[in-house]
């Protein structure tokens, strides 16, 4: 990151321009692709000048880590957040898929980014702590599976398969998610909780 | 395409040869992207001349639509077969799945090709044929899942919700499928129904 101003009020107004800059490099990324970006590219879309862009950021691939960093990091506390508070897992499983698909709602094109640059991701020798996020994740859902396994509330014949099932359906939904659609991203993650939890066999 | 030859003997070997191509430009598109590959990569990959590249393909671009073709027609056909015999919508959905999966396993790179080339799919003028194989092949899921209601084996709340949920679980294969992996392609599509009928409820 460029070097943000110290002072407080000057603070919360550059992390908000950067949070801006980095939402439009996001959605430049995503109809371009991030190699085919250039800074050009990015000074026409924001309408910022070159020396303006550097002032909120060092180089695109540190533009490309805000991106990740923007998708990863507020569904990783919200995620931390549900699981303090004590409740079954099946509550719990609901609410973070609610905050989950939220989330992805409102940041499809760092979705779309983020599927592109996996293999950068898996790769990039100091990202370390954007992997260690992304485990994190995972691993919080894997273990609300297996916690409702110990509550006897879910029987999991294949945890890995279960976890591999939730994650690809819900990256699946930049292709197919539209905001003018007949259902809020709470109500599919309910429709999917549902599905996760019953199946389609008629009972 | 370029024009192949006329007896069937010639024809034959130039069709094998054609796929070959195809399957090995798959491979250089889905680690290269698609866009910034050169016809001069796809000579390195493949050995051949430039002239015996041609004599297979008329463009880069068409080698795109033989990967895109590689990765539906073949599959639509199975699905075809399947849907022929008369059978209960779970079995038919469970022979699917087999076949679905195994497709998939033995076309990675044409999976990570069509994510990356969606848009170009849905914008490309003359490939209404492949945009409708792949739309008759989301449409053969809906109609199973529908017979399945129907049939009364399945009591379906949103079949939309739950053909997203298959596409998405499939679709996602690519990033975590390994050939190496504990279980075959048919075990992972048979957990998949398993959990896709039953869920992860304990009863």
């Amino acid at each position: 990151m460029a070097t943000p101003p110290s002072r407080p009020a000057l603070r919360a107004r550059y992390d908000a321009r950067r949070r801006g800059l980095i939402d439009q490099a996001a959605r430049v990324f995503a109809q371009k692709g991030y190699h085919a970006t250039s800074i050009d590219d990015l000074i026409a879309a924001t309408g910022m000048t070159r020396g303006g862009l550097y002032h909120y950021t060092e180089s695109k691939r540190e533009l490309l880590l805000g991106v990740l960093q923007e998708l990863m990091e507020p569904l990783l506390r919200q995620a931390g957040e549900i699981l303090e508070v004590p409740a079954p897992a099946e509550r719990q499983l609901r609410k973070l898929m609610v905050v989950w698909l939220q989330h992805v709602a409102t940041h499809i094109d760092h979705m779309i980014v983020f599927d592109q640059e996996r293999r950068t991701l898996q790769h990039e020798p100091d990202w370390d702590q954007l992997r260690a996020d992304r485990d994190r994740f995972e691993q919080i859902l894997a273990t609300l599976l297996e916690r409702g396994a110990e509550e006897g509330s879910f029987a999991i014949v294949d945890p890995q398969i279960a976890l591999m099932m939730v994650l690809g359906a819900v990256n699946y939904m930049p292709q197919w998610l539209r905001s003018s659609g007949r259902l809020t991203p709470a109500e599919i993650a309910e429709r999917y909780c549902d599905l996760l939890l019953d199946g389609i066999r008629a009972r």
